[in-house]
């Protein structure tokens, strides 16, 4: 992300040195002409297109296909014409001086720490501003010195599948940056053992050397220079998903490395993407690919068409899906690919910018999908002999390359059995258990299968949205009086009551935490004037009378508004309605299953003061003990309560007298100790990145400092007075890698995420443990 | 506000003993009778009216005047009437046994903590409702002995004007709830002087004899029987603001208490009421009363006739102001009755309900005007031959007792030479200083008069909504781009900028803090179709753009939107701006006045983070000193923020490494700690009320064990990292009396209140301060 110059201290007396030297000259005069062209852009910001327009000229006269048909004459005259470019843009000769293109450059360098997309990609991948960077400075070896030369990269392994075997590119008579620009198609390493034998040996022997010294997959760059291999760097290499679970796996199994040190290796947020959608099989078979492109990060991806960075940003932003297609893509393009659900591109190969970003991203990429044509300024492609505009739907496959016109459906991934029995290792090795926020029979399936230990939150409120029920929670609503809203209650009982009652069963004794209805009541309320009117109808009340219970409904900052327990205290038969629903399915299900262990957990959300609590644990309590009695079954049962305004926070010892739980809504609790409307922040928080106000959005990484702190001191004072007191966490902070590290440390017994996020809470869990144990 | 029986014990039996003992069977009937109908209403809760109406029949029949004019055999008859009303209501017969009647009637009253009028009496004088009650048993005299007996109400100086000179009012031949009730229009007590000198005699000398024993104006209740006097109760008395100054004031002069006791003695609620408002002078002489009535609680009024205490919620929850006509109040009408300008009432005397109460609330009341003829069921009033519907506006002047049919407008108090001398025995005395928020030099002069110590919080926003500047604000909002911004910022410039000036000015070198602005910016857009229309032809923009724009700005919970120093790490050229027309402003007017000690403190709001903070800050530090710089003038400046986020106070010593000074906005830190939206809240704070969840209003009175913690907190951590650091409070609770006490233990330097609560938070402070030395 960062910038690097090539061929430093090259000028024209060493230029004729070098001639000299290496009988050479037109390796000589390319070397300096790079060298002009790469310092400008870097250390003057002179746009390279200036440049390349230049040796376009002459391509185009000499009726030339690529850079190396350039001729010893025709590379002088670019030097000279370059020079003259540099002194039009800097009123300034290009330095001849190699101490002061050093100084220059790695000032440069230095500043280009600074550079967006730098910034954007410290901000994806959380590192800090203010660590810095140093700047290395390296003997050249030259690729570019010929036919016996080259420049390539390489890894010891697959890092797209984790196939166990040598996986790379080169390019003959090149530089570095001709690979990883992906101006020109590099071969498949496995050409180099023909055309250079004794090179491709050598490296393989390094290469597996490399690997075993660090015990890891490596990705490495080499240069070879008149027939003679060197090793440019080495490093543990970036990889995918698929592969980095294949790697670990391979290597335990290969004795390698232990279980341990295996899941330390892959990280949450790979898991992750483990799980990423696939197409739907029967949709799939259907569908006849219009074109292939390398599959070069995996995944399957639907969305519009755009061709720039800015408007994948802009359609995003609205909530479009898209797909960014490019003829490659750079560095300035980070964040338009950070929000595309997949990345098409016509050049570039396996190690493009757009495959390397996209793997780390978990994105979607089909890269180097030479059969397109773009057209840039009409805003289309031509592909398979069809022609594809802004905004039409695509669908593209990372894992096979192909390329469709029409939308498929996608579903989430399927879960094989290397990645189960991995994920299998970690059962015995935790302490903090995983639980999951699920409101269906469906969710539950799901989570169980990747592992979660029960529903640590379940929100009723979104059985109300579904057919059939919203009508009677809109009827309860609107109710002017407790008989009327006893009513409609009355109508929602037996649907919630059965959906309870599929996932005590979908559960089989695990534990279930349902918290009671929390959001604002007007978020049920139609907005459509066509809605309202059908509501009127059905509930018979005027359409002028209705609008006017909906304006008395709204409310300035609902998000501080009438919701919550706040409900209950206004109508307790909306806590009884639940409460009995709860209970009774619980006792239904008992009976038919006395097996099953099941001890119904109530949470009452946005409790700020232990009264709010009590008031509502007593309806429920009366409920709930009445049913028992009835039913002649032994059930317990626990109430307890949310943890999500600061001022729970800081009177955690008098709610913890009357709570058998706190469950952290960490979402809520950041919204009021920030003072952020979640819905509102994204306006102005871009302007905090900008000027690193904030390094991270902390509605996704938990805020240690505010957050945290009020979250320390609630379960200092919670456990004080009831040492018995279960904690767990329940917001967008218990499935977030970055934050379980810290939420370990609060002595916390489940974090709970969404289905999704099962698996990778799990593997941080237990890398936050490992790592604090060792 | 709680109940009480009278003539208990009383039964057939002991009814004809009485006669034959005292030889007086109408007394011994009338006892009974009324014990019947009052034992009936607060055991049995039937409703005193059908016992009334046998009254009413007999009085009719016989043509009777008042109820002392019924015989022995009426009473009698009434007895049996009322045993039949009783049974036919409880399907029991009136109990005869003593002791059943005592038990019953001790359980009542007992049960009388909870009736809703105590309820309400108790949240307006903020009584706890734990504390509970302890029921009085006392042995019987009777006032209905005939027409040598009678009760009476009477206080040792007046209630109302403070005037040293007896103060009361009796009834002969009735019982203590006949002169409360205001059913009888009673004799002032100077009348008792001519009908039973000897009694007004020593009930003269008891009265003083009780006041100079406790030191403080006494409420006493007496009954005569039979010619002999008896005290049956003696408190403090409750007493109107201008009372309870004048009292105070006189009984240092008459060496009878110490400054210090007389300012303990006067509470900052009726410091504030004395501020009250009155007549406008040259309005009140143009305008002709149409009636008079007594002036029962001084201070002018002026609304909407309402007839109901209903009403005048429902009217004044509009927004509306009314004035609430009754034939009497009665402890039901409490709620209506706060929320009313004044009261005015057709019956009862000085110390009647609406008297007392309207005394107790420091509202408005003309009582007794007998004058007046209300038709409740036409929803209308004669009065001086007008005739005044509900919606009609009458104001009414409750120092004088004239009600006018016409709006006059009203102005506050005049502060006179008592209370100015009164206040300044304070200045010497604390060492918390109270500081203004004030907007305007206007602002400014008054607080100053009332002893404002300088300025602790200037809202530069109030300013923007001026005529002339509001088209610049909107303009600077519908901006595209930086350079729009600014440009429509410089117009602003000098309006900020002489608005300083001034306000300046009028501080001569006392303090000011200002804030930058802190609302969301589309709190300043236009809202009508008009206005927008209007707009968009100043601006030259389409209506269709304007909407689009004004809608981009809209927010789902603006209170946890884009405001405060968000808007200036959004637009850093409103920081600018206003600090170039702060810091411009205290140059010029140093330049003029050298001997001000002018040291601009700029404000930064909602802070949540110290890098926040140390950006506004370096916007606000590179524009001030390029200023001073140039100005060849000295001059210091400080910048700090508010702590008004959870987050700012949780992290106070990071923030007050960069702050200078630190003001608690405890308004917005109520709103996030408890999660609660101020304008919101009231839909469900009724519910916790009634189910006395909260005993009182959080946004009134500092909630210590949430908020209050905060604040600790961030006193705490930020003197810790910043012994220099100053403190202050600048939300509403600075001038809440109740949260005066704790706030002074928080070791800060200044609260800040509206200029209407100077003297009212310096006298809450001052005694805050003497309980804590004490």
């Amino acid at each position: 992300m960062m910038d690097t110059i090539l061929n430093l201290g090259i000028n024209d007396e060493i230029t004729d040195g070098l001639c000299k030297l290496t009988g050479n000259p037109k390796f000589s005069y390319d070397s300096f002409r790079r060298f002009i062209q790469m310092f400008s852009d870097v250390v003057n910001e002179i746009p390279s297109s200036l440049y390349e327009a230049e040796i376009e000229n002459i391509k185009q006269r000499k009726n030339l296909q690529s850079d190396s048909e350039l001729d010893e004459s025709d590379l002088k005259l670019l030097i000279e014409k370059f020079k003259k470019i540099y002194t039009e843009k800097t009123n300034d000769i290009f330095p001849q001086n190699p101490k002061i293109q050093l100084i220059k450059a790695v000032g440069a360098v230095f500043k280009s720490w600074d550079n967006p997309r730098a910034n954007i990609y410290r901000k994806i991948n959380k590192i800090p501003y203010d660590w810095g960077t140093a700047v290395n400075i390296q003997m050249m070896v030259f690729g570019n010195f010929g036919d016996n030369s080259g420049t390539g990269v390489a890894f010891s392994r697959n890092p797209s599948t984790g196939e166990n075997k040598l996986f790379g590119e080169y390019l003959i008579n090149a530089q570095g940056e001709d690979v990883v620009a992906g101006i020109r198609t590099p071969s498949p390493i496995e050409k180099l053992k023909d055309e250079m034998p004794h090179i491709y040996d050598e490296f393989n022997t390094i290469a597996h050397k490399l690997e075993n010294h660090y015990g890891d997959v490596q990705d490495m760059e080499f240069t070879i220079e008149d027939n003679k291999l060197y090793m440019l760097q080495t490093r543990n290499a970036k990889r995918t998903s698929t592969a980095a679970l294949k790697i670990a796996y391979d290597m335990v199994k290969e004795g390698k490395i232990s279980k341990k040190e295996a899941l330390l290796r892959i990280t949450p947020n790979q898991i992750s993407a483990l799980l990423h959608k696939q197409f739907e099989k029967e949709s799939l078979s259907k569908s006849v690919h219009i074109g292939k492109g390398l599959a070069a990060s995996p995944g399957a991806a639907c969305g519009k068409v755009v061709f720039s960075a800015d408007r994948a940003k802009s359609l995003t932003e609205k909530g479009e899906k898209v797909i960014l297609v490019r003829l490659e893509t750079s560095p300035e393009d980070i964040e338009g690919m950070n929000v595309s659900e997949g990345i098409l591109t016509a050049r570039g190969g396996m190690t493009s910018h757009a495959a390397v970003v996209a793997r780390g991203m978990g994105a979607c990429c089909v890269s180097g999908c030479e059969e397109i044509h773009i057209n840039e300024k009409e805003k289309s492609f031509e592909l398979g002999g069809k022609i594809l505009k802004e905004g039409d739907i695509i669908s593209i496959d990372g894992s096979t390359g192909y390329i469709y016109d029409k939308p498929i459906p996608t579903v989430p991934a399927e879960i094989t059995e290397e990645f189960a029995e991995f994920m299998s290792w970690t059962d015995s090795m935790c302490n903090l258990q995983v639980f999951v926020n699920a409101d269906s029979p469906k969710d539950i399936r799901n989570a169980l299968k990747l592992g979660a230990k029960g529903v640590g939150l379940c929100r009723t409120e979104h059985m109300f949205f579904e057919k059939g029920r919203i009508n009677a929670v809109r009827e309860m609503i609107v109710a002017q009086n407790t008989q009327d809203r006893k009513i409609a209650l009355n109508k929602l009982l037996p649907f919630q009551m059965e959906d309870f009652k599929n996932m005590f069963l979908e559960l089989k004794g695990l534990p279930m935490t349902v918290r009671l209805l929390d959001p604002p009541l007007h978020e049920f309320l139609p907005k459509k004037e066509s809605e309202i009117k059908e509501l009127s109808e059905s509930l018979n009340i005027s359409i002028k009378n209705l609008a006017a219970i909906i304006e008395r409904l709204k409310e300035f900052n609902p998000m501080m508004g009438h919701r919550g327990c706040r409900l209950f205290i206004s109508y307790p038969e909306i806590a009884q309605m639940q409460t009995s629903a709860l209970i009774g399915a619980a006792i239904e299900v008992l009976k038919k299953h006395p097996e099953y262990k099941i001890i119904p957990e109530i949470m009452i959300p946005l409790v700020g003061d232990v009264k709010e609590l009590i008031f509502v644990k007593k309806i429920i309590k009366e409920t709930a003990d009445t049913l028992i009695n009835e039913s002649n079954i032994k059930m317990d049962y626990k109430i307890g309560t949310m943890i999500e305004l600061p001022r729970a926070a800081l009177t955690a010892d008098k709610i913890a007298k009357e709570a058998d739980f706190f469950s952290f809504g960490t979402n809520d609790l950041t919204q009021m100790t920030f003072g952020f409307s979640r819905d509102d922040a994204s306006k102005f928080l871009n302007y905090y990145y900008e000027n690193k106000i904030f390094e991270f959005d902390p509605f996704q990484q938990l805020d240690v400092d505010g957050v945290g702190k009020l979250m320390e001191t609630a379960c200092t004072l919670g456990k004080k007075i009831n040492p018995d007191l279960k904690l767990g966490v329940c917001g967008e902070h218990g499935g977030n890698p970055d934050s379980i590290s810290f939420l370990s440390t609060l002595g916390i017994n489940y974090i709970s995420c969404s289905p999704f996020r099962v698996a990778s809470a799990k593997l941080a869990v237990l890398q936050a443990e490992l790592k604090t144990t060792s």
